[in-house]
């Protein structure tokens, strides 16, 4: 049994706020079991290990003996988009609710443990409210108040649309942690302000109010801006396992501490003694194998990342894999790129005719693979490692 | 039967703005009776001559074979203050909704022809309504718009709170027109921009948008603030003919026409020829008897409006009535006033002892009622006609 501040070290890992800490250390002093939320839009249920810092944090909150509430906001999702201006919003049906609601089980049970989890859907209330109780429940905000959320005061300063229902949506999610007696709730770092908005409705429902646990943002395989699928720089939880381990074998060092802190289970002392070992001469790449292997094990299985790991090893040749990949992005205005242009592109050669005369001596790979090929087209969307010779390198992603 | 034009004339009489125009006379071409929508708030059925501008002009649109819809706005009323902060806004139930409803339908129908009148409370289409409706109803305005209403510009940047609940309530007034399918919406100048919304709202729901039709707020006995109970310078039409007649007797001649305009069912012809007899040397009062009988004659009988005309005449004594009686309004603290100081203070004798011996002389009268009692409180609220003498006359308000 940890100490409520064992505990709080634990909790505090990576998180970016708190709100409000001591609100937390008297909830975790109580000793009675802790419901902590975290909701979940069901019309995307592909996850990413972006997604994963927050499961990641609800798995150490179950750890620690609490209880997840994983809710998956269908009745939103359910009504689509109600301007009917994004024709790439369509209303869900029940059905589609829940088999998406089944995807996101088999993928989140993979880190959460399905004994302290109980899937909701808050449908189950908002579903039952009359437009008298909505008005009820927008009366307990005020305009101004919502006017402060950054994305709405940029929109209202700039002249951008706002409809009103948009006011009423954090109302909802709100009144969900009314509805589901919340004492924590976790969402990302762009939540703060709905999660405190629960806080609030909790208050004036003579609930005592929620913590709010913000997590940060992960960023995607190039370090700098957030996983995203539609950036390419992301690793789904479904992809393979050569995949995975090939994609995080190309993060920077820096990058890697980072994953680890946020991605990692190993305690915070296990990974401070790696930063020391890599301090006085440890090869940061064989750390970051260790990484790849906890990862795709998660996914998958042991057996799986103890493969992925040879075959990775087998298809980059022992000692020449570079310790940083570079990255790099070509645009391909949707249509690819035929590879020699690519490798021009990205100065893995200095023609084409040089990428032409290297793929026929055989001397490029795609993942370690030979390309037989000279007309291939690398499709938008990939992204693969590319080697020239033995010391050219690139994690080429063509957009 | 009337031209559309003549029609257009009898519409426009007193009207403040139409919006607009051509839509409504489109709208009356196409020969359809058309629905005409006023909402009533179902908290304070008791009505002044204030109130009756409006049913006036909802009788017009009757006598010209038009369908009056009148809405009880008993869904909010039944909602009360759900921000908890007023306890002046109780909820209704819906038994005291019905009760005042009843009260209302008294005191219209002798305005409005029963036969063409539909008496509707919205709550039976936004009591079916869900909040997921109500969601998708919000969608259709935006958070700007709303802002732009006076009212809420003004609260916003003066740093008044706005709960959200406010903006919904235009939404709902809106929705009201498409649930009724209102060609015409009627409306004081203060409900312009809420007649817009439901214009908006029903080009939304693909209806062809009502039109918005304000009238003027009627000013009070004193010429200058709107009517209004809680100033004290109001006709109810519950009022007894003496005091209708007197109050009315009392009012200026500039606002006799206005009254004329907004409250006789007199064609403009017919009150334009008096205006011109009076320029001519008819004396005003005269005129004004005229305009007592007639709205007696509505809230009571003919006979009543004899009856009140003959009594005032022999109260004041044919001859001596002035033909404009001051207005006074005292301020009392809410205890009520002696009478020797009321005279004083409206400056009708020079003297709390001149008051103490014109009240033994039998010289003061109230309503033309000789005062006995020199100890008399003039209670606050009271608003009466102060006489001394034969020719000092006021009508004195106790505030």
């Amino acid at each position: 049994m940890l100490s409520t501040a064992e505990a709080m070290d634990i909790i505090r890992r990576g998180a970016d706020e708190i709100l409000l800490e001591e609100a937390l250390i008297k909830k975790l002093e109580s000793g009675k079991p802790l419901k902590i939320k975290a909701g979940f839009d069901p019309t995307a249920p592909d996850l990413h290990l972006g997604h994963t810092v927050l499961i990641n944090k609800l798995r150490q909150f179950q750890d620690l003996g609490h209880e997840v509430l994983f809710l998956i906001g269908d009745f939103t999702a359910m009504i689509g988009d109600p301007t009917g201006k994004s024709a790439t919003r369509p209303p869900l049906s029940r059905d589609e609710v829940l088999e998406n609601a089944k995807t996101y089980e088999h993928q989140v049970f993979k880190i959460l443990d399905p004994e302290k989890t109980t899937v909701l859907f808050n449908s189950s209330w908002m579903g039952e409210m009359s437009a008298a109780d909505m008005i009820q429940l927008s009366a307990r905000h005020t305009v101004a108040r919502m006017l402060e959320r950054d994305d709405f005061s940029k929109r209202y300063k700039g002249g951008q649309s706002i409809s009103i229902h948009e006011f009423l949506y954090p109302l909802v999610q709100g009144y969900d942690s009314v509805a589901m007696k919340a004492d924590v709730e976790l969402g990302g770092t762009d939540q703060k302000f709905n999660l405190l908005v629960g806080r609030q409705l909790q208050a004036a429902y003579g609930q005592e109010p929620q913590v709010a646990l913000t997590m940060p943002i992960l960023e995607g395989l190039d370090g700098a801006q957030k996983m995203s699928k539609s950036l390419h720089n992301y690793i789904g939880i479904t992809d393979k396992p050569d995949d995975m381990f090939g994609k995080l074998m190309s993060i920077s060092d820096e990058l890697m501490w980072r994953y680890f802190e946020l991605l990692s289970f190993l305690p915070m002392s296990a990974i401070n003694k790696m930063k020391a070992e890599v301090d006085t001469g440890l090869n940061p790449r064989d750390v970051k194998v260790r990484l790849c292997m906890e990862i795709v094990e998660r996914f998958h299985s042991r057996q799986a990342a103890v493969s992925a790991n040879e075959s990775f090893v087998a298809r980059f040749r022992k000692g020449v894999i570079p310790d940083e990949i570079p990255e790099v992005l070509l645009s391909s205005d949707g249509n690819g790129l035929p590879i020699a242009n690519l490798l021009k592109e990205a100065k893995l050669v200095s023609s084409t005719s040089e990428a032409m005369r290297m793929i026929k001596q055989g001397a490029v790979r795609i993942n370690g693979e030979r390309v037989e090929d000279r007309g291939l087209i690398c499709v938008t969307g990939s992204s693969e490692i590319y080697q020239v010779g033995k010391l050219r390198f690139a994690r080429i992603t063509v957009d």
